[in-house]
């Protein structure tokens, strides 16, 4: 069973992402480009990511005291994965980059997130180097952007630290000017950095030549101290081995050691870290005029103290990528969990009793139950991808768009990627749930990968901002920002489908339903901050973000209804048949939850931040 | 922090479980005997069973070629768990037991299930000496279930085969007479069974003397074919080693062989196991007249063709035990969430934002998201418990009440015990996934144990009976049973709460709500089978069971509310506190659920039944 249709159908009937080619900047592209994109990195995920989740589920990272040790499958996986250029698909061409529109390039990860997602440690390399893209100098862009992009080097991504955790304002790594020349490093201004960083993807390994790693810092005031909350963050290359302007390794290791591996419950292909940053293991003589200093180099990236506006620039393709690969993890499990379907016989069709016991088993698809379970992971996982598709196009758009539209998108995607976030982590996590549940027994074993696929979903609700954070992201900031504007721009995309939908009759009761949705989560939203008092409203957050995340994807769904209809004329019945099936439980299992949820927003309930600690 | 307050107040403030001692089987005990067993058992689980339970996960149990190897704790903690003497805790004095009320075994139990489900494998052993107390021959009980209770042997149900699964009626394991004078052994009807058993929990290990199969398997016709469906099963003791009727090792061993173990997700403490039973790897010599049979011995239990109805016998406990299991694994990850709570620092309160950066972090348990999935977690686990003791308190009834408490309590169990092993097993994982979340990162580590009972919980939707099978037991079966008057009883026992609770004007909301759940779940039982047809009432009795449920439980608070009122005057105020805000969260946050999982009901949604194959 492939993806491709269903990914097929979403891109070209659906988002028409072959009119992207007619943007200049995508000119030479056209769905063949795309297409040959799209078997490429199928093969490679079919060929080198696929045959190894286990093993690197198996063979976790770890320390030989020198060393990290990763599985030789990661690194031939890696080799794969920059050779196809994958690294740098949307780069211009010069810096080596294949000038594909966003939308492809998250389209074609999908492949490697439904294959292995924790060999795909790409999208932190990809990302890491985007950064650099939009704030560093064109030094640090040549050394250290194109570097990563062919995947000489990799990046990280440096926040947490152990006393902090998602608590940035707390972040407490110094950054100090390393020496009184230390403006003039062509690197950039150079500081010296001593802290601790927690939860460090991919922070150390022998993958690549080097590590470059991007890492939030305070600079200490005049009088030495920190400037308290998140004003006070700056952001520094901070290579795990020194490299001269040209991008050459100078020989001399960067005092950047690993502190410990975490061990984790999933996720196991991927190596994570505690870092220590100028702990003095690698002690690097001082370079620069003036007194000695001590801890790991560091250049500054940007401007002092706009540390964190740089890094949140990439937050939302960081935390779309996040949403996608949740997608992937779920629809990894609904295709085993159809094929063990299909082909596992056991039981009998209900109403027979006993009496037919004589004739032969069915397969356990033809049981009601087990065809619920698998429409609800079809629902979930395909709705999902759709949405994170959706959102990719939107990022397209902002980046390639007239201003008007690319404005529109840029507000859109503040109000959609906490739902790109969260959606998918929570619920193709219970998508994961059911395709154990179709497998019986046999799904609680390791001899079949559903059991893996949802350890490693398990990750997505924290990773990347957890559910609490996306929650009060989407309740405290995203629907109020700007007026209210991204809450109606959206409300004006859903009931532009909600118009077309009421035209066909097999659809005009969920453009209702729909219709209803949207005006609930609109008072709800309303109400719980018709005090306001952050309190009263936030502390339904999560209610509100899981109403309004299902509301997004019944708009979704009936949107791909829609253009399912639209196209069946040329296309496979039965996928039409299954994406209104799919819309249908969507509707009659899934959408009337929000009330439930709603209710505790609308109420500004405080059952749980009034109860007292002792009362637990 | 200690879950005896909790399990004291449930027990004799809310179930009155004191009183039992006022009837004669259970005449010798009183309050005092009933703590003396609870302060054996919570100390053995904190000495000999929670510091090992990361031990049983990460030293699973291996096959060296002649025996299984498990970690030197788990035989350990076993001695001291027959030691104790609770593998007999609810038998006569005259076979070695205590005499005690199942509740307060149940109860009991509730320690070792925290501490390290895992481990915990007593209730196959005494389900199995149970089930030989009721159906075996005087002879039987005292060759095997006595030295069961005793701890010198242990016991296994061998119900599913690869091939079959959850569908008994397709068991092939034959049972055929062992020589024309088979009737006439002393420890049963012999016969020599040859087949596979999967999933057998416990099937080969070396903690124990012997074990003691309890083996389903059909006895051939005179034409040599097996009768299909169930009616075909009977029941056969198979002994790993042979025994003579003293209960001595007779040195030979029996044709029970390990096929292969099972690599489980979790629960690894437990040896799971793929046994073959008379493939000839032990050929036992043909110890009968006439023509040599092979296969392994095993001894008819009760009448041929009744071996479902007297495994039947025991599965209201053993789905009560399951129950009770998921309920402590939830316990155990909400215990270890709040401690972490309370002392983990990170973040301000909501409203401050950047303004206050230069204050002292606060720890989680202050923020109102935190709060929320603590309070969830309590509302699940303690009401989760409750529910199971609940039930407990009903076998009780059915074992020593009047004829006509008795016939009650057993219609009461059959409509409840679904509930008992499904409910649970949903929401307390989704306590273990919240317990997660709470640890953010830490959680998703093995350095902290709420990973591995999420893990290990994933089991108790499986087996013992899947979720759909429970759900098509409750819709089909237990509320249709005997005219509907199951269901009746329950509507009569949260009516009678309902109008206490109605006069207490803290709690007459949630009696209205209440009283309409009830109705609604009422209502929609009838529409299910408005068509007489099973197929559409049982397309989503999964659903429904979720929806039953939740009632069951907003009951069960509400009654413990009550109870929690009557007992404050000399109770703590935190606990009644605690108590009267997880139902105040049950029925703001939970109970509204039940709309949309009747909806389907009701409406006997065939979206999911109709859907063709091809369409998925």
């Amino acid at each position: 069973m492939s993806l491709r249709p269903t990914l097929d159908f979403l891109l070209y009937d659906w988002l028409a992402a072959e009119s992207l080619s007619q943007r200049s900047r995508f000119a030479d592209h056209s769905r063949e480009t795309f297409d040959a994109v799209f078997d490429t990195c199928e093969r490679i995920a079919r060929e080198k990511y696929a045959p190894f989740n286990r093993t690197v589920d198996t063979q976790e990272p770890h320390f030989d005291g020198e060393k990290v040790i990763l599985p030789q499958a990661t690194h031939d996986a890696q080799k794969a994965y920059a050779a196809s250029g994958m690294l740098s698909a949307a780069q211009d061409y010069e810096m080596g980059g294949m000038q594909l529109p966003y939308t492809v390039e998250a389209a074609a990860n999908a492949f490697f997130a439904m294959a292995s997602v924790s060999i795909g440690s790409g999208m932190l390399t990809t990302g890491n180097a985007n950064l650099l893209m939009v704030h560093g100098t064109d030094l640090q862009k040549e050394v250290f952007a194109k570097n990563e992009f062919s995947g000489r080097f990799s990046g990280t991504m440096c926040l947490s630290e152990p006393q902090a955790g998602s608590s940035l304002s707390d972040v407490t790594t110094r950054a100090v000017p390393d020496g009184a020349d230390h403006e003039n490093d062509p690197l950039g201004p150079r500081y010296r950095l001593k802290g601790n960083k927690m939860w460090i993807s991919a922070g150390e390994h022998e993958l690549t030549d080097n590590i470059i790693h991007l890492v939030l810092a305070k600079i200490p005031g005049p009088d030495g101290k920190l400037i308290p909350g998140t004003r006070g963050i700056s952001l520094f290359i901070v290579p795990k081995k020194l490299v001269n302007d040209k991008g050459e390794l100078t020989g001399v290791r960067n005092d950047v050691a690993l502190a410990g591996l975490n061990h984790k419950l999933g996720w196991r292909g991927t190596t994570n870290t505690l870092l220590n940053f100028g702990e003095g293991k690698y002690p690097v003589p001082s370079t620069g005029s003036g007194p000695a200093v001590s801890g790991a180099v560091g250049y500054l990236v940007g401007k002092p103290h706009e540390g964190l506006r740089c890094m949140f620039h990439m937050m939302n393709e960081a935390r779309i990528g996040v949403g996608m690969a949740a997608t992937m993890l779920g629809m990894a499990g609904y295709h085993a969990s159809l094929e063990y379907a299909k082909n596992r016989p056991q039981g009998r069709p209900m109403g027979l009793g006993g009496k037919d016991a004589a004739q032969p088993q069915v397969r356990i698809i033809e049981h009601a139950d087990v065809k619920r379970m698998l429409l609800a992971q079809k629902a979930y996982c395909e709705g999902a991808l759709a949405l994170e598709l959706y959102c990719a196009r939107l990022v397209d758009e902002q980046h390639t768009g007239t201003p008007e539209t690319a404005d529109e998108a840029r507000m859109l995607l503040e109000v959609l990627t906490p739902i790109a976030k969260s959606w998918p982590s929570e619920w193709c996590l219970e998508a994961n749930s059911l395709a154990i549940q179709v497998h019986g027994g046999y799904g609680y074993t390791r001899d079949f990968p559903v059991e893996q696929y949802w350890r490693d979903n398990r990750l997505n609700m924290i990773h990347e901002g957890t559910h609490g954070i996306q929650g009060m992201d989407l309740l405290g900031r995203k629907v109020l920002m700007e007026g209210g504007r991204g809450l109606a721009l959206l409300a004006a995309r859903i009931n532009s489908t909600i118009e077309r939908a009421i035209q066909i009759p097999e659809l005009a009761v969920y453009a209702n339903a729909l219709g209803k949705a949207l005006q609930h989560v609109g008072s709800a939203t309303k109400a719980a901050w018709a005090t306001g008092k952050p309190g009263d409203a936030l502390a339904n957050a999560v209610p509100y973000m899981q109403a309004f995340g299902h509301t997004v994807l019944a708009w979704i769904w009936l949107d791909v209804a829609l253009a399912s209809i639209a196209a069946d004329a040329t296309k496979s019945i039965a996928a039409c048949a299954g994406r209104l099936g799919a819309t249908r439980y969507f509707y009659h299992y899934e959408l009337p939850k929000i009330d439930a949820w709603l209710k505790v927003v609308e109420t500004r309930d405080q059952t749980c931040a009034d109860l007292p600690e002792e009362a637990f």
